[in-house]
């Protein structure tokens, strides 16, 4: 049995995360304004608060992250930075802090999406967000001490998401989050590192 | 013959690609501190003076940005914003006000670098914004107007920065900055869109 903090537990992946890794592990769930313990991924002072409350941890998913959704002529730097500061930094947050807060053997779980492959109209901010993400694990993988490991999911459109966000997804193959959730357990109880879990 | 503003022009890449393309075209040097025209590419409203100062232009070549190396256990939130300030949303600056002042048909090339691909110890930040800009050069592409294209060059060490940065990169086959320059040719004198040219 693990201790997992899961980081967006309360959210429509993050649930569904919780419901896939609860019946094994020990899972602390964590909002930005629900959960047993909140946190704002975008500040480090709170993430690294964040882990001096929860103590020692086996693992951290993370099922969070904003992005900015709009058309390429009229995007502007402060747009951007919507999905760099929360998104992609946030969750470089989290596992900059975590990895000196994990047991041995511990492991980080970020979370990308599809969009890092297949670019939508008005993804511009998302697709350079999600890339930068599988980047990051992968250089990560390889500098983690006493055999952390660091993997990231990236989901498709969740069936559940498919009434807001549709539109942007014509022709997309949706997937239940329960679905999408099994490739959690891959990382948090598998053995890889570096490794991107697709989930379409 | 096109006009083509390079910028980074008076760096070790920028020499190499103004000597490539000079021949053919009317070339534009932009620096920092330096060439025809000064910009500093992390503010907007500099990226946007410059462009109004030099007039339609069909290319821009960007080979500039900073990156912060350092050991993943120390990185700090604020070191990992070197390189998302400087060499991602710098480059992307450009190329959000590039759009509206490129003729049709122009293009925008940036620069990437082969960490994107084979990870180093300290090159975490340097890994997730070279991600970071091939994913935005996959979006971006799909959304530019007026037959625009966005590309990328994602070069190796270079033989030139081997005194410098040797260290970083044992094992790995250095090419020389007029290797890497042609690339840029590719994309400015071509006819591709949204594609990484790697050199190594």
């Amino acid at each position: 049995m693990m201790k997992i903090a899961i980081i967006g537990a309360t959210g429509t992946l993050g649930k569904a995360v919780v419901k896939q890794l609860a019946s094994r592990h020990e899972i602390i769930e964590v909002g930005n304004t629900s959960g047993q313990y909140q946190v704002d991924i975008t500040d480090i002072n709170s993430v690294q608060k964040l882990f001096s409350q929860i103590g020692k941890i086996d693992a951290i998913v993370s099922t969070t992250g904003k992005l900015h959704f709009g058309p390429l002529q009229e995007l502007t730097p402060e747009q951007f930075q919507v999905g760099l500061r929360d998104k992609l930094m946030g969750q470089i947050n989290l596992a900059l802090v975590a990895q000196h807060h994990l047991n041995d053997g511990g492991s980080i779980t970020l979370t990308s999406g599809i969009l890092t492959e297949e670019p939508i109209l008005q993804g511009a901010n998302a697709t350079t967000v999600n890339a930068a993400l599988e980047g990051f694990v992968r250089a990560a993988a390889i500098e983690l001490k006493r055999g952390i490991r660091i993997n990231v999911v990236s989901p498709t459109v969740l069936e559940e998401s498919l009434a807001n966000f549709g539109a942007f997804f014509y022709g997309f193959e949706a997937v239940p989050a329960s679905r999408a959730a099994m490739a959690y357990s891959r990382s948090v109880e598998g053995a890889q590192t570096g490794r991107v879990y697709q989930v379409w």
